[in-house]
């Protein structure tokens, strides 16, 4: 992308109604717009980052055996009256009529239209298990939405649901969330540590978040710090082994958060390894067994014949917040530091003087190799200006490309994220770019 | 994908309500459910076609300049009485009030949020021409809707909006669209054809609809017949050149829905190339000019420091209409035939007698082969079933092993689109395959 023709606009002014870094950075950077209150246009920054988030979901679902599907946005009350929760629901549900005056909601969550999916078509034991997910755009109406996407009303989120004939069933399914989870945020460079946790509206008596720890966390957290020297990746995963391993060493520290820390066992921690921070919820699995599956009438046929009520369980991961939880754990004074696998580009290329024959020849050449996935500043902008919006927009590599660097055929190469500054030929920069 | 753990559901019954052969198939091929009027819930099979149907109109929107963007799907009422449109348009807009009691409405298309944004960004001459485009979900209250994902109230459409300085550059913007729609339709195996067509609620005084030819579209068309020979591929396209040959000629001929049909001009065409049809709405594209730039404020200091209200256009491609367009396009009694482009899977591997250890070794190892690209028929079900749901599901291409081929370790090969059947190696399925 040429920064000449691309829409990468940036602001000036921190906007003031952002208090914390991640909603600053993403209007500087001009990721996002609000559109109204709580309410996101994603511009082509944030977007790039956003589907970069979502791909990775994808795939972690994908390799855990989730299939993928997609629900609609505006589903029918009626749906919601089958399992009770709509009077429940509260008034972050955004109810709406349609012209024929049928009452519709914008929907939070899925669990009632799964549910009805699934029944239509599951008839007999041999159609479990299943694990079904989408990626969608969902709608909490928040009395007071702030902190960006973070908490914001639309919002993009992963939810799976799991069918399984009987409990053992349903745990396995569990746990391959619970480890599909693991790797998904380990590949966005997250450090996420799974916690107890409340089961709040979706209901069911097994939930852990998967959280960070952020200053700007909105949740008390209680952990084991060894938990933040586990490594998830270091371990390959055969999703139709027993998981319960993995599971079992994750869950072997104290971790829990507010609602369900329990000052006994905390007590039971040497004081030395107890860390008490705030966290950000970026993943959420529950088990909740026959709660939807019973009034909503779902049942297959058994191996013996007799009829059963699927055990469910519904996992979700906050696709859009994570954006925000990402520039959380990576930023500095001057910007965002992406970690490559989410990074909007990987390479910025920074043409110190346009115009220059030498100059630009060899920045046209840096930027052809790593194109579509570099932006070429090829602004008549200061250099200053230059080197203020790469840093700002965190690419996790600049090449500064000047006339006396050219004439010798040199490019300074920037790291992000540890300020490391060198000077290489061109091939060796591509090299470097690319082994990193 | 493997049959026996996938959730691909078929319907053996042809729905009551489905009046056309898309609508019918897409349900009896569990694509889509129909969770609410006009409203659908995407099945596995039914969401990989759309994605891939997704990913055309994306790359060839990238390739002519645009870049993409998300807008959210909840819009303010205030944007819209900026235009004026928050009270001309009639009762398919959804419109709903938040928790605030504040107006709103789920957009069904964004002229007035993409000027609003363009317009907080863009200060000069130097910050256009640009195209935005993005691929998201809108809703129309369709008072009947009909024809499945034809004609839903909650639909996928890519929308694109140009900005320019002044009518020869949004002339430009025009043909670059204009041309890319030509590349996408032809990528999905469609033969589209543009003709002059009505502006409609868009407003303005330029514009073309794509359409394709089908006994079940909602519009009558009059066009030359050469247009149906016209070939878009075979000539490579530079999108910053000048494209005006390729928009001559594509307009060369007589070609205008019912709304544009000129009777004095059809006249004119000889007989023997007249052809009158029905044809199916794919795309539609509009010049504009200041429609909403002007009443909404957006300016541009231009290169001699006056200000200047940037001429647009839009385009919008029905992205889940699409996969209903090509059904219509492509199929048979049987079922679907899938153009490859946008099969769900190039691949249905068809194992008639599980267990056989020579059936299952062949028929594993071709499947390995395509695989993510592929389904492997492992239930146990009878050779019938297999065979109709693979030629209903419509795969481009069905594997057919059996105890006697793997014996002599050949594979039964059947193209789905000819009817073609051949017996081959497993080396020469797999090259054959692949070089389809």
């Amino acid at each position: 992308m040429r920064l000449s023709r691309a829409f990468l606009p940036t602001l000036k002014e921190t906007p003031a109604e952002a208090q914390i870094a991640s909603h600053r950075l993403m209007l500087r950077a001009g990721m996002v717009r609000q559109t109204s209150a709580g309410i996101y246009a994603w511009l082509p920054l944030g977007w790039r980052v956003l589907q970069k988030v979502e791909q990775i979901v994808r795939e972690e679902q994908d390799a855990a055996g989730a299939q993928e599907i997609l629900m609609p946005t505006i589903q029918t009350a009626d749906l919601w009256r089958q399992s009770g929760r709509y009077d429940a629901y509260g008034p972050e549900m955004l109810r709406l009529k349609d012209r024929h005056e049928r009452e519709m909601l914008f929907g939070p969550t899925n669990e009632e239209m799964v549910t009805d999916i699934f029944r239509t078509y599951a008839k007999s034991y041999r159609d479990l298990p299943r694990n079904l997910y989408h990626i969608q755009w969902k709608f909490r109406d928040e009395v007071r939405p702030r902190f960006g996407v973070m908490r914001g009303r639309e919002f993009l989120m992963k939810d799976a649901y799991s069918f399984d004939l009987d409990y053992a069933g349903a745990q396995k399914s569990y746990r391959q969330m619970f480890v599909a989870y693991l790797r998904t945020f380990a590949r966005m460079g997250l450090k996420a540590i799974p916690m107890q946790a409340d089961t709040g509206p979706i209901g069911g008596n097994l939930s852990h978040e998967f959280l960070i720890l952020a200053e700007t966390g909105e949740s008390q957290v209680y952990l084991h710090k060894d938990l933040l020297e586990f490594d998830v990746l270091s371990q390959p995963v055969d999703y139709d082994g027993d998981l319960s391993p993995i599971v079992d060493f994750w869950t072997s520290r104290y971790a829990a958060t507010d609602e369900k820390h329990d000052e006994a066992a905390w007590a039971q921690v040497p004081a030395e390894a107890q860390v008490s921070a705030r966290g950000i919820e970026i993943g959420h699995i529950f088990y909740f067994g026959t709660k939807y599956s019973a009034p909503m009438g779902l049942q297959v046929s058994g191996p013996d014949g007799k009829m059963v009520t699927p055990e469910m369980g519904s996992y979700g991961i906050g696709v859009s917040r994570l954006v925000g939880a990402i520039i959380e754990a990576n930023h500095d004074e001057n910007g965002i530091r992406w970690p490559e696998a989410v990074a909007p580009f990987k390479l910025a290329v920074l043409n110190l003087k346009k115009g220059d024959a030498g100059t630009d020849a060899l920045a046209e050449k840096l930027y052809a190799t790593f194109d579509p996935d570099a932006v070429y500043d090829d602004r008549d902008e200061r250099a200053g200006v230059k080197f203020a919006d790469a840093d700002l927009m965190g690419y996790p590599w600049q090449a500064i490309i000047g006339p006396r660097g050219a004439a010798a055929g040199k490019v300074e190469l920037k790291h992000r994220a540890t300020g490391e500054r060198v000077e290489l030929s061109l091939e060796d920069a591509i090299a470097r770019i690319r082994g990193a």
